[in-house]
């Protein structure tokens, strides 16, 4: 296929790679040239706007940091829609809030273009790897359209509901994992200080209702999982700034159809202070550490 | 065997019959005499006394409502220590504070009593039906001498490490399910406030890192899972008030141990709120009403 | 004066009849007629547009509900910004968030209009008494000049440093304000749940140091202040909404600087919860009852 | 008077040099006999334990750790109640929680003595200046009759309703101050992350609805107020610990009566983080740190 990408970041440029492995005839556009330069030198066009990239094309992707670039990509003069041609599907895989998600499919939708959001968990492992998993936004028609294109940058494509239910599907995880992940960091600290060893009690805990994937498989107690990050003294992994992000569009979007939600607007802060504290580049499970003695 | 068993309500007593059912003798005590008359009408014998009942026996078993009540029925002119032989196996299988379970535990080795706190899990269906879990805290040699009589009331017997650690399992592991069904109901109420179809939100979590037993299992939103609670009005399963208790168990034992425990303790006020709002004796997943629109 | 006044609801409508008593000539503009007609029939002059109405007068007062109504009220083409003559000063009264006061001064600023934001509190009882205070963030020349007209519809004019602090401080108070009377909510009931005489504990804390305006003044608490809202079922006052605006304003101010507001944060989900039991336009202070037993 | 005074540590040892001072014959204990000797050599005479010193005595007054203290030196077979002559009245000073306070005053009742809970505010700097706030729980008739005493010791004693009231009183007004100075933190913090001077924001806040005590008098803030803890890196003034204690027992105290305080709950375990990170015996006000970036 003739595929326009446009946003070559962390996520991106692997998801274009094994695009461009899988046999596709990729247009690609960043902001930053050594982006663009990462993927000509391997067979990748580069085009001078999102409109130039998506012109000519049969399918656009978007991999792009928040709402602000993605309604710029798709909607000013130099935008996806101005150079896109009627009929053309538009996928956009960033983590935004749902609000502008579906504001920029209906404008797609104007012009005569299928949208689908499909925001992706797994993280830049999961984008080399091609093992992603896409929450997918969109009919039933556009899901089945692009389900074999994400097949090769993804193992799990799971269709959502309608445009904008990828972002909140997406958005309704991360929060509960932000929340799970802080309830495994007080579980584990409590068990320790009252006199459990970590790995018994993860133990007792995995074959109990307190079971879940912060414990049974990134369980944020050093030795507790080998390869979690937490064995590695939380390099690598889901970044607390990233976590913030994500809790930091789950508390918008609540807020904005009056839905409480105690403990994510809580873990929300309680992130915030790790990386205040020096955390923000460490994987999320650090926030362990908040709760530690350090003096 | 000949048995001793000291409480005998709606988890005790299902226990005890179990036990008779398996052909152990039985001397039984509680305060409330009916309850006494429930077994006694079943071929136990009743005693006068937490002392009486445990005179004469090779095996106590208590199951009682709080640490006030153990320390009574254990330490008290009448109680289990004033009447037992020496050499003979105690097992706490109340929910208690760790530091009383200890106490109790030392005070029974002075006397020639090996001691193991068996916290259950499972409720009033696993007493019942003989399938409960039980959190050990003993030694190896304490463990592996009762493991056989609790595997007549219970089908998964954990050991958790040295006397006490049997509690400080159950309440972490309470504590990060206080939690994790706080968080799965912000997550699915918001999820469904923004657009998206309950089923379909819970399908995409339990395949993701949202993934917990309060969501694939137990999942507070009505009609998502079949059989839990949520589907016939909260009724049945494990009360509000039982988790209040037992959070309120696991923030005094963080307090000791100047552990912080903020989800925690927020937690156990939210339980509160709710139970003071009447939801009390419902099941514990009813905390998801306490985030609805009810005007 | 030659003053246009733009947005005439329940704050806008009170003071600029204040304007008109104090003999300044009114030109008006409000997207509800009938709030224009409420102005007319007392001497302002109706304009069909906030371009129109800035149009030869020689003050601009604007008090709208939100950002985007501010951003649309002086940024569009209809707009103030597009029929005001050069160095003409422009009043922003809304309450709204900083990062927009400061992007509409500076874009005022390029025209060539000073601009000042002048958010106020006091309330509608406030605004038709002329006792407002404005807090006022503006160049002390900017201050000076406008604070003559101010203190025709309130009598505490604060000057709060640059472009966009008055938005600052009135958001940081109303944070504060918001936790503080959850605090004196809370200290109350459970006072009084504790056995003491809801006046008697007012009384201590007002002399101690748990003394602020939430206790002393507008106790939640029923009967404790003869003319607070609390005393009669807490009608009239600041509306739960109202402070579930502002702590909206205060959070997402703090998360686009990375500040943790941890209290904040909860205080707002806590409203939140009350409005969505149904308290939403009863007094702020009504809060207390989110904790009473219900059942 | 013929005064026992038993507890004789930071806060006891001032009071009671205070009452020497008055030209009362003071008998004394503590289990610290340097604690004893810095009384004996200004004329106090020492007993050997609390029975002791309180037989021949017209008062007794005790100032003492905690609830498990007070319980020993009243209840214990060497302790006052063993002692004491029928109708000498008690006051004890110490800050427990109100249900021990009750059950001690109800077995002093029992012997004929009269007993008051008398805890006090003011710290170290009170104690020794003489200007304590005493927070008195008893009768009208007890409360008459000891006040011309805590009068020496104090400038402003409060009659609080019956027994228990006093430290009812105590901890509702800590819970309430706990709150105040972290709202005070977070409005101070985000004020100033947003381009505010933090006098100028302390002043509009003192003179609007955010007014309070730990804003006007104890400013968290550095250089708000010259003689507050802030202004000398937050040494002396009353320790982080100490607020965790009464933060403590409020909570407690809530969960005994079932009665929600989701802020109070949450300072708890900000004191709490605060103190493990090292601020534990810095003044409270030095919990603004915790919401500082660190790196």
């Amino acid at each position: 296929m003739n595929i326009a990408f446009i946003g070559l970041g962390n996520m991106g440029a692997p998801m274009a790679h094994n695009l461009l492995k899988a046999g596709h005839r990729l247009v690609v556009f960043d902001v930053v040239q050594t982006h663009v330069d990462a993927l000509t030198s391997h067979g990748a066009i580069a085009a001078t706007s999102p409109k130039a990239a998506a012109a000519a094309t049969e399918l656009v992707i978007t991999m792009l940091p928040s709402s602000p670039h993605v309604r710029e990509v798709y909607l000013s003069d130099d935008g996806v829609l101005a150079g896109v041609a009627p009929g053309v599907t538009l996928v956009d895989s960033s983590t935004i809030d749902p609000h502008t998600a579906r504001e920029v499919a209906v404008a797609a939708h104007k012009k005569g273009n299928p949208m689908a959001d499909a925001p992706v968990s797994g993280g830049t492992g999961g984008a080399q790897a091609g093992t992603l998993t896409f929450m997918v936004g969109a009919t039933v028609e556009i899901f089945d359209s692009i389900k074999p294109v994400l097949a090769q940058m993804g193992k799990n494509i799971v269709h959502c509901g309608a445009a904008g239910n990828g972002q909140v599907a997406k958005i309704c995880n991360n929060l509960l994992l932000g929340i799970s992940m802080l309830g495994v960091a007080e579980a584990m600290n409590l068990g320790v200080a009252l006199g459990m060893e970590a790995r018994v009690l993860a133990g007792v805990i995995n074959t109990s209702s307190g079971r879940c994937w912060s414990s049974d498989t990134y369980n944020p107690y050093p030795g507790v999982i080998e390869n979690a990050p937490a064995s590695r003294d939380y390099s690598g992994g889901f970044g607390t700034d990233l976590m913030l992000k994500d809790l930091g569009l789950a508390t918008e979007a609540a807020k904005q159809v009056k839905q409480t939600v105690v403990l994510g607007a809580l873990a929300q802060q309680l992130y915030q202070m790790s990386s205040a504290q020096g955390a923000g580049l460490k994987d999320f499970s650090s926030i362990i550490n908040l709760f530690r003695k350090t003096s």
